[in-house]
């Protein structure tokens, strides 16, 4: 269990920044707007140091963001790691030649894209974005980092939501998350 | 002219890391990559050296960044400067009440949108985004600003093409870059 929403008081803020939508994207889903956590500097400021906290002794090289939110948490840790910024877009958003990673969503199909070498072998990433729901995202990302010879040392999430079980789809790839959401 | 290419020798190697890459995303334009930017840790980080030092001491209490790539670099400036973050994304991706801005391009038109409530009259703006081309979106995007009535102290982009006359376009804003592109 990696949550520590008990242990440091920083958290408890973190958490009551973060909205709930009822019925979006669609029906029945409470979608976790974490637009409002940007709004308090502070608590923000927060969110990056603790994981800054945890991973700048770790030799991280990489640190991959998901689009598009990944990419409001993952360059702060990156900058602060001083590790290198990998964006793993939508397809046909980067220029460069790429290699693509598919995964199945509840209905049909989405796809995750990197940049060829962006990445080099032996490498260490980590993995950033803002929540894990069923994992699928998280899996076609650490997919594409091994493909091309990197280790994946961790992924990290402000949110998770247990009832959906993605941490059990990550093949034993440790997750680190801030908070979790239980009433969905 | 806010470009400062040959005042600051942190310019010189922010400029070498970005890519030029021909004929995406359609033939005849070159497009500015600044994934290749973000691979280099000291580069990436004093492209966001060089903004938080102009803005530290601006008073500025709200950083807006553009979908997508102005998510990249708006929150490490919002973080550094101690504002809030607000991401102007495209149609349907915020969960909450937001305000539309409709801005032409080329061919066609285009949308941002804003959440309603997460600036408030009189708040001092800074809008983020990687590149500024002929400048429809930096003018939807301080529209938005506008209309809630915050006050737009700058527009900041890492790259400016001066061909396509996008500083004409934003109604004597003041707008500031890190280096220029003169061959598209």
């Amino acid at each position: 269990m990696s949550s520590q929403t008990d242990q440091d008081p920083r958290l408890h803020a973190i958490k009551t920044n973060i909205r709930v939508v009822p019925n979006f994207p669609k029906p029945g889903i409470m979608f976790q707007d974490i637009t409002t956590l940007l709004l308090d500097p502070k608590a923000f400021k927060d969110t990056i140091d603790l994981f800054v906290e945890r991973y700048k002794a770790k030799n991280i090289s990489v640190v991959a963001g998901i689009e598009a939110r990944g990419f409001i948490f993952g360059p702060p840790i990156a900058l602060a790691i001083g590790a290198k910024f990998v964006p793993l877009r939508k397809p046909k958003k980067l220029p460069g030649k790429v290699i693509s990673q598919e995964y199945t969503l509840e209905y049909g199909s989405d796809c995750l894209e990197m940049h060829v070498g962006a990445v080099e072998p032996g490498e260490r990433a980590l993995v950033v974005d803002d929540l894990i729901a069923t994992g699928g995202t998280l899996c076609a990302a650490m997919d594409l980092l091994e493909r091309v010879g990197a280790e994946v040392v961790e992924c990290a999430c402000v949110i998770e939501l247990p009832e959906l079980k993605g941490r059990e789809r990550l093949n034993g790839k440790p997750l680190y998350v801030l908070v979790e959401y239980l009433e969905i």
